[in-house]
C-alpha cells in the first residue's frame, strides 16, 4: 500500500501555488488559484480539491485562459461593479472586486458584482465566505457549459450552473449553501466514473435523452436539474441574469467556445451583496440575532444546516492537517516539475 | 346540473370589487385585490382565482388585516426602496411601490423594494409582471408561516415561501416563473382535500413527522420542500432576506401572530428589480434578442417554458371571457350581499 502524506493548510498552498507558477501563471493567479483549491481540500471538498488542479493547467494548454490576466475593477455611481476578468480565472477577478462590492453594498443596502471574461472551475463558497466575513449577506450565480437538459428535453443546453448562498453568523461559521442546478456536480458524476460506479436514478439521460445510470453515458448524454421543473426554471434564470444580462457567454455559448467539458468554461458571474444592517436598520431589530433563533429552531428538530460537514472537515483540517494520498502528492509533484508537458 | 356562468374579465373584476368594498375594504384596496384575483381566475390558476375571495374577507373578519390602509412609499439616495404596507395586504403596497422600484433600477442597475406589515395570499407572478412590463427583469420572494419542514427535520417551521422570476420579452408574454418552494402550494394540498384525494408520495409529513398522503394529515403535520435540501436551503434564505433581514416576520412569527392557517400570512416581501438593458450596456450586446435564442432552443428540444398553459388561459380568457360554476357564482353572491357575515 501507499503511504499518504499530511500537509498543514500553508504547506499544501505552497506547493499548490508552485505547481501553477510551474505552468506558467502570474504570481497572483498561482496565489488566488493556491487559496481555492486549498480551501476545497481543506473542507473535504474533493471534487473541488487538487483533483481540479490538472483541469486549470489543462484550460491553459489549450489556450482557453489567461495565465497572467490582470483583472480591471471599475465602480460608478449605480449600484454594479464590474471587473473585467481579460481572460483570467475568476478567482483573482473576485477578490479584487469583493472589497468594492462590500462597499457599494453598504453604501446603498444592496450592490451587484459583474466579473466577465473569465474562466471559471471553481466553488461559489470560497467567494460568498469572502463576502459573509465582511457582514454581508450574498446571492451568486454564474452558467457553466452546456451538458443539462431542460425539464421535457433531451439534450443538453443548460450548464450545472450553480447557486450560492451566505448568511453572516458574527463568531460562527456562516450559513452557507452552494449547490448545482443539477441533480449533481459534473465533478460528482465524474467521480462515479472514475469509481466506476452507477449513477443513482434520475440524474441523467444519455446521447438518446433516454435515462440512463452510467456516468460514460450521461457525460455524452445530459444531466437533469434538480427538483424537476422548479429546478429547471431557476437554471434557466441563472443563464438570463448570470449569463445573457451581464453580456456573458451561455452555456451553450461557453461549451462552443471550448469544444470540450474537460477544461474550465469561459463565461461569467453574477453576484448580489445585502447590508442586513443597512436593510433592517429601520425596523429597529437585530437582523444577525434573528437568524440565530431560526438556525437554531432548525437544529432543534434535527435537521443541519448546509456546508455543516464542510466547516467540520475544515476544524479538523486546521488542527490535525489535510491528507493526500502518495498518487495525489505525485501527481502534483509530476505538474510541479514538468509543468504543462505532464498535463494529459 | 347547474348551469356555469361566462363573465368578461372586466364584469368579473367589478364583481370581485364589489365584493370586497361590501365586506369593507377601501375602494383602493377592493380594486387592487379585484385585480388580482382575477387574474388568477383569468389564467387559470383556480387556486389564486376567487376561491381566494372568502380567505381575504376571513382575514379582515378576524381582525388581522387593515381593510383601509394607505400605504407609504419612501425611496433615498440608496438602493432600496421601502413600502410600509401598515398592516394591509399587499398588493396595493406593490402596485404604489412598483414605479419607484422601477425607477431605482434603471438608474442603478438594480434595486429592491420592500414590503413591511402586509397580509399577503397572492401569487407573485402579477407583480413580476409588472416589472417585466417596465422592461425589468425581477426576482420576488417572501415568507408564508410554517407549514413545511426543514430537510431532516419533522416539525412546520418554513412557510411555502414562493420564489418568483421574471425576464421581460419585448411584444410577448414574458418568461416568468413563480412556485412554492415546498413540493406542492398549500393552495394545492387544500384543493385535493376538497376532492378527497389522496397527495402524491413525498409531499408532506404527518404530525408525528412521518410520511403521509392524507391532506387532512398534511395539512396538520408537515409539507416537505421540492428538491430535497436544495428546496430547503432556497426556503431558508427567504427566511432570512424576506422576513429577517428586511426586520418583518419570518413563517414560525407569522403563524404565532396568527393562530390559524385559514386566513392571509402577516409578514413582508422582497422583490429585486434588475435593468438588462443597464447591465448589458457595456458589452454591446442586445441582452432581449439573445434571450430570445436562449428560449428558442429550450422549446426547440420539446421543452416548455413555464406559464405558458397561464398565457393559453389568458388568451382563451381574453377572448372568450371567464366561466364561472354556480356555485361559485352564488358564492360571490352571498359575500356581496351578507358581507362578512356570510364568511365562515
Amino acid at each position: 500500500m501507499s503511504q499518504s502524506t499530511v500537509l498543514t493548510i500553508e504547506a499544501l498552498t505552497l506547493v499548490v501555488e508552485e505547481v501553477f507558477r510551474a505552468g506558467g501563471f502570474s504570481a497572483d493567479h498561482a496565489a488566488a488559484l493556491g487559496r481555492v483549491i486549498v480551501s476545497g481540500e481543506r473542507d473535504g471538498c474533493k471534487s473541488h480539491g487538487v483533483y481540479r488542479v490538472e483541469g486549470c493547467l489543462r484550460t491553459l494548454k489549450m489556450g482557453k485562459v489567461v495565465p497572467d490576466a490582470i483583472p480591471v475593477v471599475t465602480a460608478d455611481d449605480s449600484a454594479i461593479v464590474r471587473v473585467e476578468a481579460k481572460g483570467g480565472f475568476a478567482n483573482l477577478a473576485f477578490e479584487q472586486g469583493a472589497p468594492v462590492l462590500a462597499e457599494r453594498a453598504r453604501a446603498l443596502g444592496l450592490a451587484a458584482m459583474v466579473i466577465n471574461d473569465c474562466s471559471h472551475f471553481s466553488a461559489l463558497w470560497p467567494e460568498i465566505e469572502i463576502l459573509t466575513d465582511q457582514g454581508l449577506a450574498a446571492i451568486a450565480m454564474c452558467p457553466s457549459y452546456a451538458t443539462v437538459a431542460p425539464t421535457g428535453g433531451t439534450e443538453p443546453l443548460l450548464g450545472t450552473n450553480p447557486l450560492a448562498f451566505g448568511w453572516p453568523r458574527p463568531g460562527k461559521n456562516p450559513y452557507v449553501f452552494d449547490f448545482a442546478t443539477s441533480v449533481a456536480a459534473r465533478g460528482e458524476i465524474e467521480l462515479y466514473r472514475r469509481a466506476g460506479k452507477p449513477l443513482p436514478e434520475g440524474w441523467a439521460l444519455d446521447a438518446n435523452g433516454q435515462p440512463t445510470t452510467d456516468p460514460e453515458a450521461a457525460l455524452a448524454g445530459a444531466m437533469l436539474t434538480f427538483g424537476g421543473h422548479k429546478g429547471s426554471a431557476i437554471s434557466t434564470m441563472i443563464e438570463l441574469l448570470a449569463g445573457i444580462m451581464i453580456g456573458d457567454m451561455t452555456s451553450p455559448e461557453a461549451l462552443e467556445f471550448l469544444g470540450v467539458t474537460t477544461i474550465a468554461p469561459r463565461h461569467g458571474e453574477l453576484i448580489i451583496a445585502f447590508s442586513p444592517e443597512k436593510f433592517a436598520a429601520n425596523r429597529g431589530q437585530n437582523a444577525f440575532d434573528r437568524a440565530e433563533v431560526l438556525f437554531e429552531a432548525i437544529m432543534g428538530q434535527g435537521a443541519r444546516l448546509p456546508s455543516q460537514r464542510r466547516f467540520a472537515a475544515r476544524a479538523e483540517a486546521l488542527t490535525n492537517g489535510i491528507t493526500l494520498t502518495a498518487e495525489e502528492m505525485a501527481q502534483l509533484e509530476r505538474l510541479r516539475t514538468e509543468g504543462l508537458a505532464a498535463v494529459s
